[in-house]
């Protein structure tokens, strides 16, 4: 079987319990072997991605999983958060939207929680 | 012509209103005989599919219109809501994101209001 | 290369900033040129797109950047604006869900800020 590609998309801080267990409850039904996912943040949910967060359980725990974490370089800039401020597994892509947009045209599904 | 294939998603209690108005509009607009449409409920938004809905009349109304109207497991046990306590139309799916993965894997397009 | 072909929906009024500025990093992004974009405003959101809009300057600038702008006629007669209340450049499509769902179907990527 082809893998599943998903793209999650955040943009507000107050989703990452949401979006993260979105997350977790679709590697457990369809299976990881099975999926290839992301998740981008940008707005102020890139300050979910920081090394203090109070998701930093349940980020490590997808990135374990080969959970791919994208933070927008707009917000970033933004918000004047520095690369080393954020937790050392997020890859920092030139916007969000551009970054979800590629995906699409790949053909992988998008989710907004 | 093919039929158009539409997920809804919601998973926002609040969000009811505005996307039962959505399907209606657009089976008003495409045509019911030219679309396929389903609406998935997941996080608190499976709150609006018991029986005690106070949105029940429009969704009586859409599962009439043949909308298939699905509610996520890990919802449901979430907020410890049994299968009768729904309305009696709706299919549980094992997980919500799963269910709107497939769908856009197969050509759906996808509608987060 | 061809273009991407994306479709931004809104449907919440407080939402115009970010949408718009998302708008406006894609094509910082990936480029104009690489570009076709539409942004579909439904439910309260069509008010963004009256004359006495607060994000008239930002509408312009991607107005003129070839960015199509769409109005949802049945929010439009919700709110009992008429089409002379809106900037000159609107579109107004008989259902936003359904515009969406026709882009969608033609390839286009969908963005939900």
């Amino acid at each position: 079987m082809d893998k599943y590609k998903v793209v999650f998309h955040i943009d507000e801080q107050g989703k990452a319990s949401l979006v993260l267990h979105n997350i977790n409850n679709l590697i457990d039904d369809i299976g990881g072997d099975n999926l290839t996912i992301e998740m981008v943040a940008n707005s102020d949910a890139v300050k979910i991605l920081l090394r203090s967060s109070s998701e930093i359980e349940l980020l490590h725990e997808l990135a374990e999983k080969q959970v791919m974490i994208c933070a927008c370089a707009n917000a970033l800039r933004n918000f004047e958060i520095k690369k080393d401020e954020l937790l050392e597994f997020v890859t920092i892509v030139p916007s969000g939207v551009g970054e979800i947009v590629r995906k699409q045209a790949s053909g992988w599904a998008y989710i907004r929680p």
